[in-house]
C-alpha cells in the first residue's frame, strides 16, 4: 500500500501517529514560510502543512511547485489544528509533512474539480475521468453501487436467482429498433443486442427456475430523446405460480426496503390506480401524486352555455392551482403562451380566479354566471385564493396538454420536492392500443402480456376493450417499472401475434422457440422490470439519469471521451462479409 | 400465489395441514385403485397420492391421464407416508389429493428430465429450457448465483464500488477480434463490444474511484476452441495506490472466503511461483499442483552417453509416475502413441521402470548404465515402483508436450480430485513475448501492464528480458484470473505502444484518450480480472463452463434454442448503411 490511511478518516484520536497519505492536490495556500495543501481522495480531504520551522528546506521548496491535481504521497505526523473546521470529518487535525513524493504531475485540468464546476456538459463528458473526481459525480456512482447491492441482497433473500442471459441474441423487429452484431462465423447473419431479456426470463420460468432476477444492460437503437441512453440498465425479474398481487407485494416490498435502507424514509402501502382512473384524474399514466391539482371534468357544466369554443369540444377539463388567484395578467398570459407552444399544442386556456370574497373572475365571464363558476370550483375542489385553469378539446390530446401544464405549475410552485417519495401502482392497462398510422393494434406492454382471464372471450369480438393484468410502478411522476402476468399458453400466444399483425410465418420465425416451449408444460408466470438508471436518479433526488451513469453517451449516441463509434478497418468489414453502402 | 408451499419443504411437522402445491409431474405410478404422482419444482419433489377410497371418482379419473411434465396445481392434506424415503427431505410425508387442476399440459419431452438424461448435447441445447429443469443444470445455475452474490458482498465489504462500464465502445484491433455494432446514427461508423472494461476501469482509477469491481459480460470474436464462449463473464477489479502485494492479498482473501463460504473448505496462504519456475517445473504457466510429478531436467545427465536421439536435443526432461512401474508394454505403448498424436506432436517417449529391488529397466538400457538411471531417478525423485518418462527436444515444445502428458497421467491415475482445491499465484511474467510470425513483440498480458520499475532501463536495450508485476491466479490447473500493476505514466505508455509496433498515429487514434488521461494526475494503480464461468465451474467440481451458463452457444457461436445469429431484414441493413458482400 502506498498509504497507511485514506484522506477521510484521520481525527483527533490519531494525533501523534506517523502516517502516509496519497491523493490529489485539491488546492494549495502558500504564505512562503508556510504551505497548506488540501489532499483529496475518494474518502475525503485532509489538510497537509509544510512550514519553514518544521519542514526541511528541500521539501518545502518542492511543495512550492505543487499544482492542482498533482498526485502525491506524503509522510508526516498527525497534529491538532489550531483553527478547526467542524464541517470536515478530518477538520480537527492536519498532517505535518516530513517528506513527500510526486507520484504523477498534472496539467491544469480543463475545468475546475469542485462541487460546482465551470466546465460545460460537453467538456465534462470528454474528460469524464476528471468529472468523476468531483464529489457530486463520484457520490452518485457510489450511491448507485449501494442501491444495486441492496436490490441484489433483498431479492436473493427472497429466493430469487441471479441468472445471466445472453447478450448476443436474435433480432425481433417488433418494438424498438435493435442494435445488431454481424457474425463472422455465420456469413450474412447477425446477432442482436437484447432490448430486454424478456423471452429468456420466460424460458427460465418454463425451465422451472421459479424466481429469477438480473441487473442487466439492455439496448435500444432509438433516436435519443432527452435523457435516454442507447444502453441502459434494467432490474429484470420473473416469478412462477404467481398472480398479479404476489408480484406487486414483492416489489412494493423492494421499494419500501430501498427507501428505508438507503434514504431512511418510511413508506407503507402504495396506492393503486387503474390506468383509466390515472388518465382521467391526471391525464397521464405515470401521475405525480406528491401534490393535488387533480383533473375535474367540466364537460357537462361548461357546454351549452353559449361559449362556442367549448360547445364543440369532446372534453372540457380543469384543475385548481392552489393560491394562484393572485396571478397577474402577465403571469396568466405566460401560462397561455406556454400551453400554446408547439411542444404542448393547445389552442388556449380559460382561467377563473376564486376571489377571497367568494366571487369569481374569469376570462369567460361573458358566458358563465357566478353560479356556473361556483359549480366549476366545486368540481375542481378550488378554494378561495385558487386559480382554476380549464382546457377543452379531443379527449386524449386535452388530457395530455393539461397534464403537462399541471407538471409545469407544480415545478413553478415548488411542489415537486425531491426528498418526498410518493410511489403508486397503476394497474389494469389495456392489452392493446390502436395505431391510426399503421391501422393495426400494438401491444401496450409487449406481445407476451396475458389478457385478463375473464376477458379472454372479448379477444375475438372487441380486442381493443380487453385489459391486461399489467402494472406500472410509478414514483414521483416517473414510471420506474412495469410488468405483467404473461401468456403461458401457445394458442393464446398465437392469437396475440395474430392480433398484432404477425403472419404465422413471421411469428414462427421470430418466436417459434417460445411457442414451442409453451407446449412442454409452461407454468403460469409473470414479472416486472425496473429501470435502474431512473430509479437511482429519483432516489438520489435528481431527474437526470446521465448523472448516475459512469460513462454516458450524448444525444447522438456518441461517447465523447473515447470518441466512439468510429470507423473500423477494411479487413474487419471484409471478415464480416460487409460493404459500406456508398453515400449518395 | 397458486401454492401455499413449495415441493421441497413439507415434512412430518406439517401432517394434517391443508396445502396447495403447484409443479411439474416428474412421474406417475398407477395401480388403478391408487395413483402416485411425484410433483417437482425448483425446491424438491413431493409425493401426491390419489386413491379410490379417499379421492372422488372424477379426480381419480383425471389423474389417470396425467403425463410427464404436465403442470398441475393440487389441493390436499399432508399425511404421513407408510413407507418413508429417508433420502428425500419430503420423504416422510405425502399429500392426499382432494382436487387438482391442470395448469398446462405437456407434449412428451424430447429427452428425459432426469439427473442422467438420454438427450444428446445438441438436443439439450435446442430445448435448453427443458434441460434446465434437470437437477444438475438447475443446481449449477443456483450455485453460480450464490458464488456471484458472495463475491459482490465480499468486495463491497472492502469498499470496492460496483461501476457499470459501457458495452458500446470503440474497436481496438490489438488483442483478439472484436464484435462490432454498426451505428445507424453515425453512418459508416461502428461501436465494438468490450473484450474487457480494461481502459474504463483504469480511467475510473484516474477519476479517483479508488477501488472498483464489476461482474461483467465480455466479448471475443474468436474461432471457438472447446469450452470457449463468444460472450463470457468477468469479475473485473482495479485498485489505486497499491502494490502487487496488496492485490494478491485481497484476492487471495476472496478465494479463501469463497472456498470457505461456498464449499466449506479451508485453504490458507497460497504458494507463489515465478513464471520461469512454473515453466521449468510443470512446463506450464498454470500448473495443477494437486499432485507431484514435477519436471526434472536431465539434459546434463542424459547427453553424451552415446544415445544419438538425446545427444542432439536442447532439453531432456522427465517425470516420475507414481506406482506405474507395473505398466505393461501395451500400456506404455499407448502412452507413446498418445504423445505422438498430432495434438501433442512428440517424437517419442523414453521410459525407465524403477523396480522394487532397486534395479532399473528402461527402453534405453543399451545406452545408459544402472548408475545413469539411478541418477535420473534421484533427479525425478522416483521411488521403487515408479515409472520415469523422459522426453527431449526444443525447450518450449518439449515442456508443453511433457506437461500435457503429466496432466493426462494425473487424469488416468485419478489425481485430479475435483473436491481438492490447490490455488497458487504465478508471478513475474515477462512483459513481452516475441512473435516469430509477425517478427515483433506482443504484450504477454496486455499493453497496459507496467514493466518492473527496477527493469525500466532494460526496455530500451533488451525489452524481451523485462518482467512485469503481472500475476495469474491458478486453481487446479486452470488460470482463473490474471492481472498486473498498470502503467500510469504517459511516456511509458507511449514507449510500450512503440515496442508493440503501434505507429504514433495508431496509438493516438486508439488510445489517445488514455494517454491524455495520464497527463492529468493518474495515480499508480493495478488490478485483476477473474473468469467467473471458469471459477464457478471449478468450485462446482466440474471442468466445463457450458454447464454453468444458462444459455450457452455452441462451437459455431450459435444459440441452437433461438436459432441465432440469423438474417435480418433488408430495411435494417439499409438503415445501417450496409450491404452484404456478394458471396463468391
Amino acid at each position: 500500500m502506498l498509504r497507511t490511511n485514506n484522506c477521510g478518516e484521520l481525527n483527533l484520536a490519531h494525533v501523534g501517529n506517523k502516517v502516509t497519505l496519497a491523493g490529489w492536490v485539491q488546492k494549495t495556500r502558500n504564505k512562503g514560510f508556510m504551505i497548506w495543501v488540501d489532499l483529496r481522495d475518494r474518502y475525503g480531504i485532509t489538510q497537509i502543512i509544510f512550514d519553514e520551522e518544521r519542514t526541511d528546506k528541500e521539501t518545502l521548496e518542492m511543495a512550492q511547485n505543487l499544482g492542482r491535481e498533482f498526485v502525491i504521497q506524503i509522510e508526516g505526523t498527525v497534529i491538532e489544528r489550531e483553527s478547526k473546521n467542524p464541517n470536515m470529518p478530518t477538520g480537527a487535525i492536519e498532517i505535518l509533512a516530513e517528506s513527500f513524493k510526486i507520484l504523477n504531475a498534472s496539467k491544469t485540468p480543463p475545468f475546475t474539480i469542485e462541487n460546482e464546476t465551470d466546465g460545460g456538459e460537453e467538456l465534462r463528458m470528454q474528460y469524464r475521468y476528471l468529472d468523476i473526481r468531483r464529489n457530486p459525480v463520484r457520490e452518485n456512482l457510489i450511491f448507485r453501487s449501494k442501491v444495486s447491492l441492496a436490490i441484489r441482497n433483498y431479492l436473493s433473500s427472497y429466493n430469487f436467482i441471479d441468472v445471466e442471459t445472453p447478450y448476443l441474441i436474435k433480432s425481433t423487429p417488433e418494438g424498438a429498433r435493435d442494435f445488431v452484431v454481424p457474425s463472422r462465423m455465420n456469413a450474412g447473419e447477425f446477432y442482436a443486442l437484447p432490448q430486454s431479456p424478456q423471452t429468456f426470463k420466460q424460458l427460465l420460468m418454463v425451465g422451472g427456475m421459479d424466481q429469477y432476477f438480473q441487473i442487466v444492460k439492455c439496448f435500444r437503437d432509438e433516436d435519443l430523446r432527452a435523457d435516454r441512453q442507447p444502453e441502459f440498465t434494467q432490474i429484470d425479474c420473473e416469478m412462477t405460480f404467481v398472480e398479479q398481487e404476489d408480484i406487486l407485494a414483492r416489489f412494493e416490498g423492494l421499494l419500501i426496503h430501498l427507501l428505508k435502507e438507503i434514504k431512511g424514509v418510511e413508506v407503507s402501502d402504495f396506492p393503486r390506480m387503474t390506468y383509466a382512473e390515472a388518465m382521467q384524474k391526471y391525464g397521464n399514466d405515470k401521475p405525480d401524486i406528491r401534490f393535488g391539482m387533480e383533473f375535474a371534468e367540466l364537460t357537462d357544466l361548461a357546454k351549452g352555455k353559449g361559449f362556442p369554443v367549448f360547445d364543440q369540444q369532446e372534453l372540457i377539463v380543469g384543475i385548481a392551482v392552489p393560491g394562484a388567484a393572485t396571478y397577474t395578467r402577465k403571469q396568466i398570459d405566460a401560462l397561455i403562451d406556454w400551453v400554446k407552444r408547439p411542444q404542448i399544442g393547445a389552442n388556449g386556456l380559460i382561467w377563473v380566479k376564486c376571489n377571497e370574497d367568494g366571487s369569481f373572475k374569469s376570462s369567460v365571464d361573458k358566458f358563465y354566471s357566478q353560479e356556473d363558476l361556483q359549480a366549476w370550483a366545486a368540481s375542481t375542489q378550488a378554494s378561495a385564493g385558487d386559480l382554476i385553469l380549464v382546457m377543452g378539446g379531443e379527449v386524449n390530446k386535452t388530457r395530455t396538454q393539461l397534464s403537462a401544464l399541471r407538471m409545469e405549475l407544480a415545478e413553478q410552485l415548488g411542489l415537486r420536492d425531491p426528498e418526498v417519495f410518493a410511489p403508486l401502482w397503476v394497474v389494469d392497462f389495456p392489452l392493446l392500443e390502436w395505431d391510426e398510422e399503421s391501422k393495426r393494434f400494438h401491444a401496450m406492454h409487449h406481445p407476451f402480456t396475458a389478457p385478463k382471464p375473464e376477458q379472454m372471450k372479448l379477444l375475438a369480438t372487441d380486442p381493443g376493450a380487453v385489459n391486461a393484468n399489467a402494472y406500472d410502478l410509478v414514483l414521483n411522476g416517473n414510471e420506474i417499472g412495469g410488468g405483467s402476468i404473461r401468456i403461458h399458453d401457445a394458442a393464446v400466444q398465437e392469437t396475440m401475434f395474430d392480433l398484432l399483425g404477425f403472419t404465422k410465418e413471421e411469428a414462427q420465425a421470430q418466436f417459434g422457440f417460445l411457442m414451442e416451449a409453451f407446449q412442454y408444460g409452461a407454468p403460469p408466470h409473470g414479472g416486472i422490470a425496473l429501470g435502474l438508471d431512473r430509479l437511482v436518479a429519483i432516489l438520489g433526488g435528481q431527474e437526470t439519469i446521465r448523472d448516475f451513469i459512469a460513462f454516458p453517451k450524448n444525444n447522438s449516441g456518441r461517447d465523447l471521451m473515447i470518441n466512439a463509434p468510429a470507423s473500423i478497418a477494411a479487413t474487419q468489414l471484409d471478415e464480416l462479409n460487409l460493404v459500406l453502402k456508398p453515400t449518395s
